[in-house]
């Protein structure tokens, strides 16, 4: 996502700069050269400058948007690295979706990010946006959201294009945790599409109760946290949550264990994929720790917690659809 | 539809008589010899008992549950028919979806009921459920609706089964135009499909933002409307908005303007492919009616009126787009 956002970034005038983690050495050589790059199929702009992971501190000196697009078990260290080099009129922006445990308290991103960057300046960047769309800028509605929207509205000004376009919010809250829940969500709805295949029958009728009963519960929790609930139901709800679910790895996961596959099985074979543990299967322990931190209990979000029951408790895919009915 | 339903009613131990409109006389000569339903592709369930076209009164008289599943057009005639066979004790279910024009005036489904039928026992029904996944017994999620909820309640006690579930509501208004609504914005599903097709490229964000667009638009409406936002964000909205638009008909339609036909061209070859001219295209045209006497404006809706604008303004599906950024 960090290199799909060079190309909008660019075209709106601005002088862009890509760091990449050590994680993406391999990608590093490939872009360097000028050649495509492998994840978004796309050759990035000329103009980009391009820095090597032991290179962040060059990178973020005295930029005016730092833009925090690393997973998000990376958000705190990379905080802690900029810490002093970011801050006055730096904003920095958070693209890193999901919950992190630091010392047995769980923190959303941006609040990381305040903590051990030390900045106060803060946008948290969240809606449908996949990123080998974007590269290719196809039409893309994000939304910055900012306790203090002014700083949302600056960065929408230097920012956006014609394919890029930004809409404004205060509700930081609604926003992180509607891109941390949907990955839970997702795998739900993924197992609805694998129970549909293994049943041999389209079951657009469940996937559909499957969005409804998500949306419901993710509007509950975010009120609940002191978000709002029209967050849920825009972009950064509803829309993340369509494309993360019809297309993305949580929901591939889903499907597997909906197809009839145990949770080891699953999990061996999107190792075999080459995708790894999804996010959704983290986030949704952290989760379940953050709803307790909050005293949400599980009859208020019986789809989410039939999905933890089922990745960390062996329940069965049946109590996923059985919480449809609650 | 109606053929639908009286599988899960006579799952939960009701006798079920189907009656047959005039243009289902082909599929009444199948059915009525025990051969599937051509539409639903399963056999009826032997105990029902089938009615012609002439037989409309037989059919309703004594009934408890009179439900009404013809297009919405249909609505008025039928419930003229019955008027005077029903009443006293028996619950008129409505399950057809759009608004209909009366003497130069909207009204909504159970309002035609209440009015030419005579009865004020009306719970309308709701939310997404495809007939052909209902009839195979496939897990089904809807929601019943009724001013007077103990009605909603009664009728849930007397046809719920453990594959088609009831929630319960009391926000008629909502619930009806929600029904009435999501037709036409998925055709605006629709033509982001089609001009992805039409570019060689997925375009999930744009897909992603034109529902999220719609839930928005479709929440303030019904508001205006005295309904309530949660039923937007619910089975009856969501739910049913995500199957229309993934599956139906009405997102066919605009796939074709979308990928580029003229909207003659577009009709033409719904024509050919033997569906006829879609719900959401004449809804639209009661809908701006509809809303113009509720004094709801354009910029309130762009989406949807950008919809009606490419339907009957010579509009192009540029302005569909362009309503997404506003």
């Amino acid at each position: 996502m960090g290199a799909a956002l060079t190309i909008p970034f660019t075209d709106s005038g601005n002088e862009v700069r890509l760091w990449f983690t050590e994680y993406d050495e391999a990608i590093w050589k490939l872009v360097h050269k000028g050649k495509e790059h492998p994840r978004i199929k796309v050759r990035l702009p000329d103009s980009l400058k391009l820095y090597r992971p032991d290179e962040l501190e060059d990178a973020v000196r005295g930029a005016d948007y730092v833009v925090i697009a690393v997973s998000s078990a990376g958000v705190r260290p990379v905080s802690a690295r900029i810490k002093g080099l970011v801050g006055g009129e730096t904003t920095c922006m958070v693209v890193a979706k999901g919950l992190e445990e630091v010392e047995g308290r769980v923190f959303r991103m941006t609040e990381i990010v305040e903590r051990y960057a030390g900045v106060k300046r803060v946008v948290y960047v969240s809606g449908p946006s996949l990123a080998a769309e974007l590269a290719k800028k196809q039409p893309t509605f994000v939304v910055y959201s900012s306790a203090d929207i002014s700083l949302a509205r600056s960065a929408r000004k230097a920012l956006e294009t014609e394919y890029y376009r930004i809409f404004l919010s205060d509700d930081v809250v609604g926003a992180e945790l509607s891109a941390a829940l949907k990955n839970v969500y997702a795998i739900a709805y993924g197992i609805a599409t694998g129970s549909s295949e293994k049943a041999g029958v389209p079951r657009e009728n469940l996937k559909a109760a499957v969005i409804s009963k998500s949306l419901e519960e993710m509007g509950n929790i975010i009120v609940r946290c002191g978000g709002k609930k029209d967050t849920v139901y825009g972009l950064s709800g509803i829309g993340d949550l369509y494309v993360t679910a019809t297309g993305g790895r949580n929901s591939m996961f889903g499907r597997l264990l909906g197809s009839g596959l145990s949770l080891e099985e699953a999990v061996e074979e999107m190792k075999r994929r080459g995708v790894g543990v999804v996010e959704g299967y983290r986030n949704a322990k952290v989760i379940a720790k953050f709803l307790a931190e909050k005293r949400i209990g599980r009859e208020e979000a019986p789809l989410l917690f039939s999905v933890y029951d089922v990745l960390y408790t062996g329940a069965s895919v049946e109590k996923v659809f059985k919480a449809l009915a609650k």
